[in-house]
């Protein structure tokens, strides 16, 4: 790349494609222009981030989320956001113990093995000598159940693949996601100790990849764990050779009472209709692996940052436009509920709710949850979003915190950045902010705040 | 993200906006399907990535550039390409010495500092006890020679920076880099001792960015060096507060005769008209820093895994499929120019060139350079894309190897993957394969397969 740059720019100049459809008189294209000139010159987004995984995982329950909570409380009141303020709830409160580890312990081939593993969130701990036992490999449930009887006093291991050629990854994640979700209820069910769950991911490493999974009050608990994909090909592969692979799994992990915490809200009021809310928000807990950098420290600063980009600009909304930090949506979904449910009482009217949970890449464009009416409305104001590199609106889940709302009949988007990279980092000590690039950052930002602007403006 | 990945699936199937038109018969959304998969599933990129990086850095004349060489002949013969060969040319050779170090030698406020730099590929050496003098900082050329004798004898210090807020980083770089090729020139025009020069990069990082510069006959040479951005700035705020920044520089860098190397090409043949030739193509040769995996080492296995790809689905395209790794892109265009003085002179006829030399990120679409006809031809064609996310056609530059063949009226395309992290790491010890993610650069190969065979077929 040397010589051709000059003439490189005209890539982005001249569009052979869509022309931008007329307006009712304000100038979208400019006020995109501004956005991402401001954003990527000033935005505030990745400093954000960098305080906020500075306060290390935000677990629920966990003094960093509670930290977390009076961060971004903080955050708004610098900014001068309206109406700043906490929504208290109880959350679970799970914890990884000090210990878990699990070995081989009998393979003819390499005598015994460490293995990488972690907890899966909720899982209860192993006795406290851990749990020795063989290993038997499955596919799917349907393959487990079909086993029978081999599989009574075995450990399980779930060791489906994310499928590589799906091109959208969240497709191939939901493809997979069931062997954590689900392993330790199907592994109890015909008498299995344990589950042991590849881990969830794109990427062929060396860190499990933890995640949420749950019981059921009709079938016995049984711990559950995620091992490593390159340990899942591993032990797959001395599964292959030698019979009867015994492992010891130990884990110390517990769930404590619930505890207090809360969301956290504040406001660009609206000039004209300021009883009609737009959401925008992230959730502010994450796993306890790395930092939550991507998952979903990014979709709560891009959220702050929108509104202050918006008031930054001079920008006075006819609407409320309100940044949202949820809390627990990793394991409950509490704080996403309780919104939902204080709203549906009140008097204000929710026009629309956005949220940024998929990882803080170079945005593509949004996942509209809503009906024909609202869908063709956002798909006519692509064009603003080509300066952005968000013009791609499509029908498609919006987010799990707004989800509430959204059954309630309020219209969800979902941002969607770049998709590839998400589960390499995702739930792992990976999740960190060197793995998220400022620029791409605050694109999502200046995208999020456009959209919120639109949406205030010309619904 | 939790609970709403089983809708998210709808993102990719509901297109609310684009419906694909019709061909003459041939299933090309079933065709590109069919690519994505194998791709993602069985590609071959990344590994041959890793082969070609794990030779080292492959500047032109060096003996890992001719160990590029024979790798990837070796690669096309292992694929089963057609006519495999190398052809022949003659190439620059600098080499960076062993010895390149700065420092500030007279700052009140710190007293001595080292400074992280690198010399600019085809700088002259220093003296051997290098040059010490004072620096000259300036944002660009009309402020240099608008400053007349106070450049007599300075290092000129020469500190704009790509603007961050250019959405475009391609048209960012285009907007700096006059600085890198053009500096020693011009700090030698006022008589001023060396080029000091900020990095050509988008990072806030502690290593220097490597690149291109140029001498004129009639001007003095004088040696000249990046700086890293942290130094840059570093070197700026001293000089804003101490008057007389002094520093010492010292290159060890020279000039070798020209060596002889070959671009190496081999093909797909055509199967009705093999006397019509679609390139498809990057350069080889890299800069000394990291190892060129950006830049432009997944260029060159995208398309030989363009074509082995088709072939690997047992495809028989119309037209010839030939693959080039073009030799001495970064420092001479040697290969390039070579390519199109030969195929001038013979009765093969070119109907197309794609390059790939932006990096192996996500690929979002391509660059046109070419008459209307082929422009709207090919933007027809964007339906097809995306299922690879590469639907976005422009006009825009194509590629530097390929520009003598557009010169000759053969319409060029260049592959445009998303562009914000490319300059972070181009021509710096950063751009290693750790930064390459395998499935973006797997799809890079899927829609250059895509459009080469389009293009056989269709055009």
């Amino acid at each position: 790349m040397r010589v051709f740059v000059a003439v490189l720019a005209l890539f982005f100049n001249s569009n052979v494609v869509a022309q931008p459809p007329e307006n009712n008189g304000k100038d979208y294209h400019r006020l995109a222009e501004q956005i991402v000139t401001h954003a990527l010159r000033d935005g505030h987004s990745f400093q954000m981030l960098r305080e906020l995984t500075a306060l290390g995982p935000r677990l629920s329950g966990s003094p960093q989320a509670a930290a977390a909570v009076e961060l971004t409380r903080q955050m708004m009141e610098r900014w001068g956001f309206d109406n700043v303020r906490l929504q208290p709830i109880m959350v679970p409160h799970w914890a990884r113990g000090p210990i878990e580890e699990a070995a081989i312990i009998n393979s003819p081939s390499v005598g015994t093995a460490p293995l990488t593993i972690c907890a899966l969130g909720g899982s209860i701990a192993t006795p406290e000598m851990g749990i020795v036992a063989e290993v038997l490999e499955v596919k799917n449930f349907e393959e487990l159940h079909a086993l029978g009887k081999k599989a009574v006093g075995k450990i399980i291991f779930f060791n489906r693949a994310i499928d590589p050629a799906s091109f959208d990854t969240f497709a191939g994640y939901s493809g997979a996601v069931n062997q954590r979700g689900n392993g330790a209820v199907e592994a109890a069910r015909v008498d299995g100790v344990a589950a042991l769950v590849r881990s969830m991911t794109t990427a062929l490493d060396d860190v499990p990849h933890t995640g949420g999974m749950r019981y059921d009050e009709n079938i016995p608990e049984v711990p559950a764990a995620a091992i490593s994909t390159l340990d899942a090909n591993y032990l797959s592969a001395l599964i292959a050779r030698d019979k009867n692979v015994t492992v010891r799994l130990r884990l110390t992990c517990e769930t404590l009472p619930d505890a207090p915490s809360a969301n956290v809200m504040g406001e660009l009021l609206g000039s004209e209709k300021p009883e009609e809310i737009i959401v925008i928000g992230g959730h502010l807990d994450s796993w306890d692996k790395g930092t939550g950098a991507h998952d979903d420290g990014s979709g709560c600063v891009q959220s702050i940052e929108a509104v202050r980009l918006l008031k930054a600009l001079g920008l006075k909304p006819k609407r409320t436009i309100r940044a949202v930090m949820f809390m627990n949506e990793e394991n409950g979904l509490r704080g996403g509920i309780e919104y939902a449910r204080e709203a549906a009482g009140e008097k204000i009217k929710h026009i629309a709710a956005l949220e940024a949970d998929r990882g803080g890449f170079a945005p593509r464009g949004f996942a509209i949850e809503a009906d024909s009416f609202f869908v063709r409305k956002v798909s006519v104001w692509s064009a603003y979003f080509e300066s952005i590199g968000a013009e791609r609106m499509r029908r498609g889940g919006s987010g799990a915190d707004i989800s509430p709302l959204v059954q309630q009949g309020v219209p969800g988007l979902g941002l969607v950045p770049e998709w590839h990279r998400y589960f390499d980092y995702h739930h792992s000590d990976h999740d960190t902010i060197d793995k998220v690039n400022p620029r791409e950052l605050e694109l999502g930002a200046a995208a999020m705040a456009l959209m919120a602007y639109l949406i205030s403006e010309e619904l």
